[in-house]
This record gives C-alpha cells, sequence and structure tokens, in this order.
C-alpha cells in the first residue's frame, strides 16, 4: 500500500507519555491484510480493552502507542507522534530503516516459536540434504542420470553454524541427532554444549576451516552484509557445501558462482536472494548445484503472533521487561 | 560375475557340523570387490584365525562355513555344501531366492548402525521436504517460478509410517523432535512410546485414513509388494504424500501415477523404483511432483559391517544367538 494513503484528524495532540496504563491501548497493523484478519480477531478475543487500527484506517494517530508492521512508513514521526513500540512482523529487522524510527520507539523482534520451528525443519531439511548430495541428484534427475555417489558418515561431515541465537541454538540441537560434529561462530563469544564455538572476525578463519557445510543463521547488520564472499569461501574445505537460510545480503553471489566453478563450493541451498524474486535468467536460480526455494524457510503464523504480542503489550503497560528488544547499536 | 566361474577342487566332502570350534574358520566374501578388499583387512585384523576368500577364489567349497553375500549361486548347495551360515549384505532379505537356500543353512541380515542412521538421515530429509512442500519447489525452480506455499504446522501434518523394525522406530523417533504426530503400521501389533500403532490387514485403513505423509519402510514380502497401490492411495487424506524407502516391488507405478493425476497423491520422493536405472523416459522419472533418488537412502559401510560380521562368526562359533536371523516363514 503506498504511505500516501495514510489518512490523518487533525485533532490536538497530547503530550507524549500522559497515557497511564489504565487508558484505552490504541494499536496499528500495517501489513498483509488477509493476515491482519487473524490478527484483529485474536486481539478481540484476547485484549479485548484495546482498540486495533488496520492501516492506512488510523482515525487518530496521536493516539496510537503500538505499531506491528513490516517495514514502517518513513515519516513514522509525523504520523504515529506518540508511539511507544514498534513489533517487527519478522524475526529480523534488517528490513527497517532505523534511522528513521524516533529513538524513544522501542523494536521488539518477532520470536514465536513457530518462526523458529520453521526455519530448524527448513535448516534440518537443507543440511541434511547437503549432507546426502541432493543437489546433484536433483540435476542427475532432470538430465535422467541414475548415478550413486559413495556416503559420507555424518560424524565425518563438520558443520558450522554462522549465527549463535534463538535459531542456531535450536538448529544446533536438532543436528546433534545426526551426530555432525558441530562447530558455531556468533559476533560475542557463546558457550554452548556440545558446539565448538569462535567469535568475533579474528576467529572467523579459524571456524571456517572446519565447515564441510557452512549455514548462514546470521542477521543482517553492517557487518554481517556480504560476509559469505570470495575470502569466506577460500578459507573453507575444499568441495564445502553452502546454505543461506537468513538474508540475500550476507551473500555476493557473483563469488559463490565464482566458487562453485573452482570446486571451492561443490553444492548450495539458499532460501534468500539479493533480488526476490530473481530474474528468469539468474545464474544461481538456474544453477545444475544450487536448490533454490522462495524465502519459505519460515514465516511467522498470525494466530501465534499476534497472541504473543498481546502479552508483550500487557507487559509493556505494566512496566515489565519485553523480549525480543532490539539494541539498536549492534543491530539485532 | 558369472556362477560358472565358481572352480571347485574335488576333495572329499568332510559330513556336516563335524567342524569344532578349534579348526579353521572359513569364510567366502561373494560382492563388489573393492568394497571386498575392506572386508578382507577387516578380517585379517579382527578375526586371524579366519581365512577369507574372494569369489569366485574359493580353492575347497566344502570347507567355507560362512557366506557374506548380497546375491548367493543359484547352485549354493552344490558348490558350499557345508555352509551354515549366509550374511547378507543389505538390510532386506528379499534379493535373495530363499528356495534355492538350504534349509539349514541360517540366514543373518545386516543391522549395521551405519545402516540405520543412513536410513534416518535420509526418511528425515525426505519427510521433512514433503512437509515443507520441496519437490513443488524443485519444479518451480526449473520452470523460473518464484511462488510461496502457505505453511502448515508440524502438529497438523499427520506422519505414518510403515514397518516398525528397526528403521522404522529409528525414524519415529528422529521425526518426534519436530512435533509431528506420529502412527504406525506393522504386519504384527507393537507398541512405540509416542506412536499410535495399528496392525494387519484388518487396521490398514484406520491407519491410511489418517497419513498426510505416508512413509514405507516394509520389507519386501508376498505380503507387501504392491502394498502402495490404488486401494491404498484412495484411504489416504486427500492431498497425501508420500515417501518410499524401502523396495520398488512395494510400489505399483502406475497406481501413483493415477493418484498424483487425481490430486488424491500430491507429491512423492521415491529412492527405489521398479526397475533400476529408470529408463530415461519412464513417467516418475520425468514427474514435476516426484523427487527421485538412485537407492542411495542407506548402504552398509564396508568397514563397520565386516567388524559387525566378524563379531557374529565368534558368536556362532561359541554357540551363541546372532543378532539379525530371519525367520524363513515370514520372510524376514
Amino acid at each position: 500500500m503506498a504511505e500516501s494513503d495514510v489518512e490523518r484528524t487533525g485533532g490536538p495532540r497530547p503530550p507524549a507519555g500522559q497515557q497511564a496504563a489504565s487508558q484505552p491501548i490504541v494499536v496499528a497493523y500495517k501489513s498483509d491484510p488477509v493476515r491482519g484478519a487473524v490478527w484483529s480477531a485474536v486481539f478481540r478475543s484476547e485484549l479485548p480493552q484495546a482498540s486495533f487500527h488496520m492501516w492506512p484506517e488510523i482515525e487518530a494517530g496521536e493516539e496510537v502507542e503500538y505499531l506491528v508492521a513490516w517495514v514502517a512508513p518513513p515519516d513514522l514521526e509525523r504520523v504515529l507522534p506518540n508511539l511507544k513500540v514498534l513489533f517487527s512482523i519478522g524475526a529480523g529487522i534488517d528490513q527497517l530503516n532505523l534511522d528513521a524510527i524516533p529513538p524513544h520507539v522501542t523494536i521488539v523482534r518477532m520470536l514465536d516459536p513457530d518462526l523458529t520451528r520453521g526455519m530448524i525443519e527448513y535448516a534440518t531439511f537443507a543440511v541434511l540434504a547437503l549432507h546426502r548430495d541432493i543437489p546433484h541428484y536433483v540435476s542427475d534427475q532432470q538430465a535422467s542420470r541414475w548415478s550413486y555417489r559413495p556416503l559420507q558418515r555424518a560424524e565425518e561431515r563438520r558443520v558450522g553454524i554462522m549465527g549463535l541465537g534463538v535459531l542456531g541454538q535450536a538448529l544446533a540441537e536438532s543436528l546433534k541427532f545426526f551426530g555432525f560434529p558441530l562447530r558455531g561462530w556468533s559476533a560475542s563469544p557463546k558457550t554452548i554444549e556440545g558446539v565448538e564455538t569462535f567469535s568475533g572476525p579474528e576467529q572467523l578463519g579459524a571456524f571456517l576451516s572446519g565447515c564441510d557445510i557452512l549455514v548462514c543463521l546470521l542477521p543482517l547488520t553492517e557487518d554481517t552484509r556480504g560476509i559469505l564472499c570470495h575470502a569466506t569461501f577460500e578459507q573453507l574445505p575444499k568441495g564445502a557445501r553452502l546454505l543461506n537460510a537468513a538474508r540475500g545480503g550476507h551473500l555476493v553471489e557473483d563469488d559463490l558462482i565464482a566458487a562453485l566453478a573452482s570446486g571451492r563450493v561443490d553444492c548450495a541451498i539458499l532460501d534468500v536472494l539479493q533480488s526476490e524474486p530473481p530474474a528468469a535468467d539468474h545464474a544461481l536460480f538456474k544453477h545444475p548445484r544450487v536448490m533454490i526455494t522462495p524465502h519459505i524457510a519460515s514465516a511467522t503464523l498470525p494466530q501465534a503472533a499476534a497472541q504473543r504480542v498481546c502479552r508483550l503489550i500487557e507487559r509493556h503497560r505494566s512496566g515489565l521487561p519485553m523480549e525480543g528488544v532490539i539494541d539498536r547499536r549492534r543491530g539485532y
């Protein structure tokens, strides 16, 4: 929807912070309207004291304290001057322009169990598919080839996870069952049982040198943009395999094409691309050793996400801390 | 290799059962020679008192008490008259012609942990791929389509496993992690925690009616040949998904093609076909909603398999029971 669709009433603007916990809760929702209908129904039953408005049908923007959105309107401060909390509808917040969000607005990312479960299903599928040569077999089927590749034991296939937050830790838990030796890399040091951990730019090389399968689950920040690049691929063992289930911006696509050509990277599964949908003749979309899915690894199911936001608003009204608050300096 | 390659010495034939535990252990191996070299090395180090012969280089067939093979020679009783145990190199024994194996020969199937692990990796990959619409996305990628399909929660996707032996039970254990409601069907009644179990032909319909994903891990016997047929598909929920990781003989391929056309079956992953390799223009090989892999779900890794057979031979020499002995009446 065009941002110019937003209509504002010209009513008087109350001073920020004047509302008490007993005052009405005004929530605006700015995302897909079909899913919005589910959100609206959940709010009616779970937080009936709130008034829930679907963007752009906001009568009094200055009354809105809570916004649920994938992207914020560029003139956020003007249309919702008393906004207190912005709930991102995704696990990441890289789609938000933080500069356009006033510093007093708290940003909360989506941490719903369905989002984690969806990602774990997908990433477990993809790691097993890379381990078992499935991108090759998909191409073989298309070419009417029937050709067996020797098995490798999971114990001899080291899986490295970039990003050790909620998603990365849950994936490690899932992969343990199969016996893969696990390692992980994150910006700050972490300790996870059964995972050899590395952190910071200075340990990236040591981490990469032991990744037979490299999985990217990082948040997209200025530090991680383009991290899946030539220099990274060159530090992997020859014939390594790649899964990017994070953001298209993590991958330098031309560098992957070169690494596939040189054999440094044997095959890849990508759920995200720089530009979505990709051009029909995109080199990775047509590559015989690359499987691509259309950004489906994980999605917020509206029912559970709306219930979670109802609980978080209640906590916020009561002055309690909320889970998932973004640290703007880190960017996640 | 042709069976006529077998050479026999004409030496005197000792009465069966005359050898004592202290007598030499003579083992013959009749399968892929590359893997056979690994077997030979393992026997040298782990059971040095045995003499290990690669088929067809058998000097004295009447001395052979143990045979490791995928298929037995048709004239088994003549060439190895004192054979005591036949170790199948696969998890199933349907490749063996039981009528050509004298009744006093004990048949042992392969139960090595690698075989189970390989199958669990593959079947977990395939169930997750069916759950997450991967056969559709593979076709979409080939057609340069970028089209999102709504997610379904694992809790709402019932997975039914046909065959509740070692492999079926291990798969159930793996799938529990993801929250799929699990059911299972087997010839004789079984109780497995967290799995709703059904047995026998009379409970097959009740089982099938709740399988959103149907997984076949059955042994191939006269009772199970062609069990994945029109009548079975008609009892599944509309839009069910199929994984056959057992044997090509379980599936009536034309019935699957019809069920895909009617929409009764939405998509399928097949690791086995009636005829392998299939003809290049085989209708399933080219079907846009079928993923096919070339019989790779699981394979015995020779090192571990040979170690296991060494242990079993020691047990047999000591009069101890062996794990994996086939019940010829049941056929598995």
